[in-house]
C-alpha cells in the first residue's frame, strides 16, 4: 500500500519534492453532478434564453478554478496548465447538471487536483446562481475517470 | 417558482443588487463526505501519528477556502466573514470522513456559497493527501444543511 | 485645485485614511470601448451562435474584475460591493462594442475604480478572445460617467 | 479570415489547447495613455517632489498587473514572465502621461495579454492617484505595438 | 494566563467567532527593521537618484501586503482596512532600514496583524531588491509597538 | 560592487529580464524565529493536545506562502516551485520557535524569496494564534543561509 507522500517521517506535512521528476505531457479528466429538484431543472434548461446562461457561467468558472487550485489547495504544485474545457450536460434522469472537465500540462506533476477544482468550482457556481429557486439541490459524484503521463502511468475509472 | 435572479430580463448575468437589504446576522451550515477504500479509512484513521495530520490540514485548507470564495464564485457578493469552522469526522460506515462547515457574518445576503466552498475545499484537500493511495476516492453529499437570518428566513434540510 | 491625497507632504504614497468618513451610499458608472476591423465586428456580432459568446464571456470577467481592485490598485481601499453589471452592446458606427459598468456599495469611499476595472477588465478579455483574428483592435474611451454618494457630491461626464 | 479559437464547435468557451505548440521566446509590447485637463497635467509633472511620485506608483501597479494576467482574463493561459517593463512618459501635447509596457517570456503562447493588462492597470492606477484632482481623465489609445515569438511570426502595429 | 483562543476544546483549529463583537475604531502600528553591510547602507541612501526608490517600492508592497492580510494568514478575519501607511527611515547606527506601518480598520477585530504584515512584505521586498549587492541582510525587530480599540483595551509595547 | 538590478539607467523600478539565463536547478534555505515570554513558551509547547497545533498551521501557511510571493513582491519572477518544507522547532533557551524553510525549482532565477516569505508568513501565524496571550512577541533572525544553482553559485551564510 502506497505512503501518504505529503507527510514526511515525523507526520509534518510538506509540498511534495518533484523536482528530479521528468517534465511529461499529463492529462487528466474528472466528473462530478449537481442534482436539483424537477422543476429547478425545467427552469434552468428550458427553451427560454431570458432565463439566462447558467451553463455558461458555471463553464467560465470552472476553468478560472482550475487556474486557483495550487492557491486552494495547501500542498499543490504550482503548475502552467495548457488546456482546460469543462463541459455541463443536462440529465432528465438525474435531474440536474452532469459536469467533466479535462485539463493539460506539460510538468514534473500530475493535473487531477486542478480537474477536480474545475469541477468542484462550475458545480459550486451553479449553485449559487439557482439556490434562490432550490437551496435543496445536491453536489456528488466528483472523482477523477481519467489520468495519464508520468510514471504511475494510466489509470481509468471502472 | 422563484426567478434566477442572477439574470437580468435578457438573460445577462449581474450581481444581484443587494443595497436595499438590511445587514442582518447571517449563519450557514453545508455537508459533504469523501468516501475512500477500506484499507485507506485505516491509513488515514489509524493511531500512527506518523502518518500526518490529513484532517488538521483539510480544515486548514476549508477554513482558508471560505475566505476565497467571492474569488471563486463569479456572482457572488464580497462579505467579511466573521466565524469560521471546518469539522472533519471519520465514519467507518461510509468508509471515510464527513465534513461539516458553519459560516457566520454579519451582511446583505446569505453564507450558504462561503459554507459549501469550505466544504468542497476540505474534500478536494482529503483527497490530494491521499491520492497517492487511492485514486478511486469519491466527493459528494455537498449540501446546505441550514441557513438561517436575512428576509427569506430559516432553512433546514430535511 | 485639490491637492494629490494619495500622497503625504513629504510625497511618500499612502493608503487615504477614510475611518472618519461617513458611511453611505455610493454608486459609480463608468464606460470604454473596444474597436475593431468590420470583418471581427461582423464575427463576433453575427446571428452565428456556434462563433460562442464573446459578450457573455467579457460581462462575467468585467464582474469578477470589479471585485479585483483593491488586489490590482495598491492605493484602493478593499470595499464590499453590493452591485456590479457591465453591459456590452454592439455599436457597427465603431465598429466594436461599447462597454459599461455600474457598481454600487454602502462605505466610507467611492467605487468609481470598481466600475473603471470592470470596464477595463472586459474589454481586455474581449480583445483576448478575438486576437486570433484580429490584433489591431485598439480599448479607449474609458472614464466616469457617473458618480454619487460621499461628501463630493453628485459627478456627472458632461 | 480567423476563427475565434477560444470557441469549440458548439460555441462553448474554452482555454485553447497549446501542450502541442513549441516552448519558444516570446515578447510583446502594448500602449495606451491617460488625458487629463492641463492644470492636472502641471501638478503631476511640475518639479514639486512633495507632490508624489505618480508615476513611480503606477509603474509598479503595472509591473504587478502584468503577473495578475491569468487571474483577470478568463481564458488567458498561466505563464511564468521572464521580464516586464513598464514606462510612463509625460506627453504636453496630451496633455497626460503615454505609457508602454514590454513582457517577455518563454512559452507556448503569447505575451500580449500581459503587456496589455500592464498597460491598463498602469492607466487606472494613474486615474486613482489624480482623481480627487480630476474626474474627466479618460484612459485610451491601449493596444498591442509589437508582438513576436511563435508560430504567427512577427506582428507591428502600423 | 489566556488561552490559545484559535483553537476549540479539541485542539481543532478555527477562525474565532467574532460576530457578538463590537464594531469600534480599531489601529495597530507595528514595527521592524531591515540590517545590511555599511556598503550596501550608503548604495541605497546615497544621493545618487539613478539607484533606484528602494523605499519608495518597500512602502508600496507593504501597503499592498496590509491588505493581502487575511490570504496570507489561515485563521486571520478579512476586514476593510480604512487606512495604512508605511514608512522606512534609514538609521546609519544599523545600518540599515528601520519600518512602521500603521493600520486603521472600523470592525470587529484588531489590525495588528495587517501592520505586521505590512512591515513584514517591506522588510522581504527591501531585500528582494538589494539583494543582488548584499544576500548577508537580516530582518527583525517585528513587533506591535501599539494596538487600539476594542474590549482588550490599549497596548504600548515597552 | 554589484549594481541595484531591480532599476534601470534612469532609476525606474522594473522587473529583471531573466529570459537569457539558463535554467538551472535552484535550492535555497532561509531561517528566522519568534521569540515569546516564558509562559506563552510553555503553553504552546506543552504536551496538552487540546492546546491545538500551533507549529502544524504555522507550517502550513509558511507553504502556502511561499506559492505567493510572486504576488507579494513587486519586482519578483513567478516561478513553479518544485518543492517545499517549513519546520518548526521549539527552542527553550529563545524561548519561543526556530523557523527553517527549504525552497526548490528548476528555473531562471533562485528561490530565496520565496524561502524567506515562508519563514516570515510561518512567523506571522505563529503571532496570529498567540497574540491573545502574548502580545509582547517578536519576529526576528529572518536570513538566507543557503542558496544554490545559478551563475552566481554557492552562498552559505556564516
Amino acid at each position: 500500500m502506497s505512503e501518504l507522500t505529503h507527510f514526511d517521517a515525523q507526520g509534518a506535512a510538506h509540498m511534495v519534492d518533484v523536482s528530479e521528476k521528468a517534465v511529461t505531457a499529463r492529462i487528466a479528466t474528472a466528473a462530478g453532478w449537481v442534482k436539483m429538484a424537477p422543476e429547478t431543472y425545467e427552469l434552468i434548461t428550458s427553451g427560454n434564453a431570458k432565463k439566462g446562461d447558467v451553463i455558461g457561467v458555471a463553464r467560465l468558472a470552472g476553468i478560472m478554478g482550475a487556474k486557483k487550485t495550487p492557491d486552494l489547495i495547501p500542498l499543490c504544485h504550482p503548475l502552467p496548465v495548457t488546456k482546460v474545457t469543462v463541459d455541463l450536460v443536462p440529465d432528465p434522469a438525474l435531474p440536474g447538471l452532469r459536469i467533466e472537465a479535462t485539463v493539460k500540462t506539460a510538468g514534473q506533476t500530475g493535473v487531477e487536483m486542478e480537474a477536480l477544482t474545475a469541477v468542484s468550482t462550475a458545480a459550486l457556481t451553479v449553485y449559487d446562481m439557482v439556490k434562490a429557486a432550490d437551496k435543496g439541490m445536491e453536489i456528488g459524484g466528483i472523482r477523477v475517470i481519467l489520468k495519464d503521463g508520468g510514471k504511475s502511468g494510466r489509470y481509468e475509472a471502472e
